[in-house]
């Protein structure tokens, strides 16, 4: 199914990643319905309608999909049971809900990367006090107990430094079903953001770098440091889940590097990604309209990017925009969200060309 | 007046050019706030809030300069008397309503040229065929008859080849207020897309050349095949034309040029302009966001711009958007326009890179 210009496409969510796939849609001709539980979000600022609702009011979802020819979403914190609700509908949804529940819950997705022959850092299932300890005797310390749910910019997880710490991490996740994931040596972080088509054409961006702070994305540059081995493995990981899937849109694995140049695969989102961001700028069809392309069935742009690094601007750090637009070298977005409480991501700069020393 | 991010752009005008600067608004973290006189326009489907409503409705704008923080407009033939109601209400309105004035009507503007030092083709003003048939006598044939108002796209024009089709085409404008003009022997036709901000800095885009086809633009590409002395003379125009009206805001001035590298003022356009559409690609800060920067208080961007060549797609051109998505050396934007009708602008394509033989 192809949805042509003038075709109107759902999103699920109203976040930024919303607000800018809603930007790229309006450049290619596309009205952009967003259904979401906030009243003044992004991404409904820049849609042609709105429906504002929890994402369980089944009426809601029907009077959207009434309105719309194909669904996405722009979070994976969605219910799974709005997607199939819509499947249920008739409607299109792209990426479907099965790729969505196998991002969902850590356990689920680290079992995933497994049958894709992946490797992963160290994990076990953690449903209990005793689970814990037992998986702490096996993996160690230190390791990161994270909730299997709902988990996102470092939330929903404890640092256990030592094995006497487990019941406090159980007490601070609130016994929640979670997953122990034993910590790894890394060289670096790096990601891959890629596009499936839907007659199944494959597309990723270059490999790129992160860097986080306080379990939230500081800063992303393209290309990583990286062999090109190292690169393609990447690449190879994104085209066998996708695969697997059948997925169709944009998605991100991102990956811990090894000394020796190995990828540990750590985390997959199924949507548009922060560590995509720089494509906008970078490449001729960056990740938000490229999402829309192949959930809409048309062309996939091939990828390619210039070098870029971008930073996101967290909280109060926004306050800084007339100076960040004043920089030539600079493109900045920001997201239109009316506070910037702590933690929050206000908006990010892109700068083309490689990253620099000043850069750090 | 700095209107920072999270501020509230209002926008006179629905079309395309409507749609982009909201796309551009959407980045900038604004919201955009379109004030239309019609029911679905392509930009209210981007923006934050529409209002409408016909724009003499001063409940209307009344209502519309509650909501906004400062006021620009996307066309020129919004009703000046709209401007004067938004300004005597104490909103800023950029450019101001004295700008749109000297554009709104052909004579204005040319008389405005000559006050400028500009040269223009010959020129009469005409208000009867007694003054039609005079004028012609002085200018000669071939010539064209253009209603003062509210002409764009080839509209509200009259081709004069020779002096004895004088009632005819009189009569085709219906006898409305006009100004014959004289046909000019020129060589090319180019524009100068600049911009003024609200502290007086000016920026100008390079200068491009155009290709019009029944009076609609077809092509522009950019830098204009011109000497250096003839690009520098149309950007120093426009500054003079800029700072004489005290112009807050992107604006075009569209000239020919003849054999000798002189330039002919022809029209103006006090907004962002369809021959400045590249920039959106070819520059760091393209057209769209330079006039919400401008009209925000915010720091323009320098005007510089790698070579691109733009073109229309008119009417049913725009069914060739899956072509054009596949080619990865254009970058294609569509205005979620309803029905694609004859001459209609219905979006266009950008190619960067200097303009090669095959595209003529």
């Amino acid at each position: 199914m192809i949805v042509p210009p003038g075709g109107r496409v759902g999103v699920l969510g109203g976040g930024q990643l919303g607000r800018m796939l809603a930007g790229a849609g309006a450049r290619m001709g596309l009205d952009v319905v967003i259904f979401t539980d906030e009243a003044e979000s992004p991404a409904s600022r820049v849609a042609a309608h709105t429906i504002v609702a929890p994402f369980e009011d089944e009426a809601a979802l029907e009077a959207f999909a009434a309105r719309v020819d194909v669904v996405t979403f722009e979070f994976e914190n969605v219910p799974a049971a709005a997607l199939t609700a819509l499947e249920r509908l008739g409607k299109p949804v792209r990426p479907g809900s099965g790729c969505l529940e196998r991002a969902q819950d850590r356990l689920v997705e680290k079992r995933f990367f497994q049958e894709l022959g992946l490797a992963t850092a160290p994990f076990a299932a953690v449903d209990s006090l005793a689970d814990l300890e037992a998986a702490l005797a096996a993996i160690g310390a230190p390791a990161i107990l994270k909730t299997r749910r709902f988990g996102y910019d470092g939330k929903g997880q404890a640092r256990i430094g030592a094995i006497d710490d487990a019941r406090a991490a159980f007490d601070a996740i609130r016994g929640a079903p979670a997953i122990l994931e034993g910590f790894v040596a890394f060289e670096r972080e790096v990601s891959i953001v890629a596009a499936r088509g839907a007659e199944g054409g494959f597309a990723a961006y270059p490999l790129c770098e992160n860097v986080h702070e306080n379990g939230i994305l500081r800063r992303t540059a393209s290309p990583a440091q990286a062999a090109p081995a190292t690169a393609q493995a990447a690449i190879e990981a994104a085209r066998a889940l996708s695969q697997a899937l059948d997925y169709v849109g944009v998605f991100a694995i991102e990956f811990f590097v090894t000394a020796e140049g190995g990828l540990l695969a750590n985390e997959w989102a199924p949507r548009v990604h922060n560590s995509g961001h720089w494509t906008a700028e970078a490449a001729a069809i960056g990740q938000f309209e490229q999402h829309l392309r192949a959930v809409c069935g048309w062309p996939l742009g091939d990828g390619s990017a210039a070098p870029a690094v971008m930073e996101n601007l967290i909280g109060a750090e926004a306050e800084a925009w007339a100076a960040l637009a004043r920089d030539p070298t600079v493109r900045l977005t920001l997201y239109g969200k009316r506070e910037a409480r702590s933690g929050r991501k206000m908006g990010h700069w892109t700068r083309l060309g490689a990253s620099d020393a000043e850069d750090g």
